[in-house]
């Protein structure tokens, strides 16, 4: 099943089912105006969106209308909980050599994760706003899961069972006011301004056997301003699963229906490397981070820019058959309208 | 105007306006169903809310029903942002002492934040629940203030204007969990479970006097098992005001509506010392770490322990002539049921 949310009705948007092909929709307000009203209501929500999922792929839809991913919010678009992982440990390694942090030692043991801010998510296409270039704009290409409600200390078996939907993300991070931030002690806050989500949620079934193992085994394709950028697997280097990272962050309290967590800036190893990018050969990046610190290492100094005003950035995920499966994020970089 | 939400009407509760002597309340369905539904659309729900609190205050209100503290949830049951400072440098200075970490360089000059989880709070006189008593489970008795939307790089000023409502928090920490979760470098997470807000949340107007330079001048009275613990004043010893403290959280991104940002742990210096106990005569304290620091820099060791299961917390602040303005905050600590 597919859902979005269009950009109509509210700050929350109005809940449209959407077909497998991302050509039709349908709004569902008997079933539920918005997704999180169908996330707080699962068990009797499903089933009926179901229903008009199944019609609308059968061209049976009474009240289809052609899908336009430029109409859509986030499909939350605001939520309860974003809770953000780092679960790719290439990615880990290669951002902290870049600021000279050092790694945690219990890296492999125990996820790292932080609360990340909800209440104003960007839509896919809205533009990344900033006061300055000199913020080091970067995006942040990731996969993020959407919870039912989770008791606290929930099992990992419980966690996978409770994940509803599965989204994009672009994790917009301002790398230059990182440092700053995390010395105070305090995680994040000024550092990851809003995120965008995928057009498209969908449930995990959606991606056959491409999902398994609370993971999902497919490239994460970025580009910047048309240019490939990255196309990492998912499900390669992923060193803790979904189901380990819901079951880590209900260890001490509950999460409510409509939790995001998601997996942390996608990245692959490429052999004995810590990456490679798409012109040598290699799978690339997810973000502009890991790509700047791989040119420190290689080349002594960081070539590559972060994003300027004007950049463009698309991040997207298709099928086996070359179809896009959650739509695509496309953001342009910004000026704030009132900014100096 | 005072504001609480009932629990009944599903996860959002019910919104109802409660008279000044928390004697009477009325649900105003026609207005706004819930709280956050009030807040989302201010400028239109605002007058009439105050029209109904009038009315209850006169005696005039045609559906008023007996308020009871017990019915309450948090007057936002969950929320899309909840954001923490820490404040009170006395606090900060204390509790890093406790855990030997250092002091942030920048502590007079960049308030210090962390994003917190929104996704269902405790209500007023819910249990504080967690698996081990080994977790080191504290209180933090805090104000907070909830806001209407804010553009991103809002200035103090047009932060001050978008405050909306004042609430008491407890803000519980888990002291054994802080140090291995901040080493991390992410911040807290599972570290700070839910937090549980006063039973009526009130619009700064209902302080008077004591609601000047975005700051509460009165003490925050806490009690740990039926004794006076603390009620040190919030308006001294804090560093940085709320409009200061919310345009630090909006200087990378827009906050919405409902957003609730916190003070951090009240705490007054004495003089030359850290703090000192009401029973040597001093203010007392708003958290256990810092009379257990205390008595660590006046005894060598701690001798107070944390939060055991069974120890009742009260959270309360009265006006100048006794009477409670938040209602209070009264938690007790309690095992999980299915915890180990």
């Amino acid at each position: 099943m597919k859902l979005a949310t269009l950009k109509s009705g509210g700050r929350d948007g109005m809940l449209v089912v959407v077909s497998r092909d991302l050509g039709r929709c349908q709004p569902v307000p008997a079933v539920a105006c918005t997704l999180q009203a169908a996330l707080d209501d699962w068990p009797r929500c499903a089933p009926q969106l179901a229903e008009v999922y199944a019609a609308l792929n059968n061209g049976a839809a009474r009240h289809a209308q052609p899908f336009a991913e430029a109409r859509c919010h986030s499909p939350l678009p605001r939520a309860y909980q974003w809770a953000d992982c780092s679960a790719y440990i290439n990615h880990v390694e290669l951002v902290r050599k870049a600021r000279g942090a050092e790694l945690p030692p219990s890296l492999l043991s125990d996820p790292l994760i932080y609360q990340g801010g909800s209440d104003c998510f960007l839509g896919p296409r809205d533009p990344i706003i900033a006061l300055s270039e000199n913020w080091g704009i970067d995006l942040e290409a990731e996969v993020a899961v959407v919870t039912g409600d989770l008791p606290m200390a929930a099992s990992p078996a419980q966690c996978a069972s409770a994940i509803r939907l599965l989204m994009l993300v672009n994790d917009v991070s301002l790398r230059q006011l990182i440092p700053g931030e995390l010395a105070k002690g305090f995680g994040f806050f000024q550092s990851k301004p809003a995120s965008a989500f995928s057009p498209v949620a969908v449930t995990p079934d959606e991606l056959g056997d491409a999902w398994h193992h609370a993971k999902v085994h497919l490239p994460l394709l970025v580009h910047i301003n048309g240019e490939p950028f990255g196309r990492p697997n998912a499900g390669i280097d992923m060193t803790f699963d979904f189901s380990q990272l819901l079951a880590h962050a209900a260890r001490t309290r509950a999460l409510a229906a409509g939790t995001i967590v998601g997996s942390g800036t996608v990245s692959n190893r490429q052999g004995s490397l810590h990456g490679s990018s798409i012109a040598n050969g290699g799978v690339g990046y997810c973000c502009l981070a890991e790509l700047r610190m791989y040119e420190t290492i290689e080349c002594g100094a960081a070539r590559t820019a972060f994003l300027k005003f004007g950049d463009r950035v698309r991040i997207e995920m298709l099928d086996g058959d070359g179809h896009s499966i959650f739509g695509a994020i496309e953001q342009t970089v910004a000026p704030c309208p009132d900014g100096s």
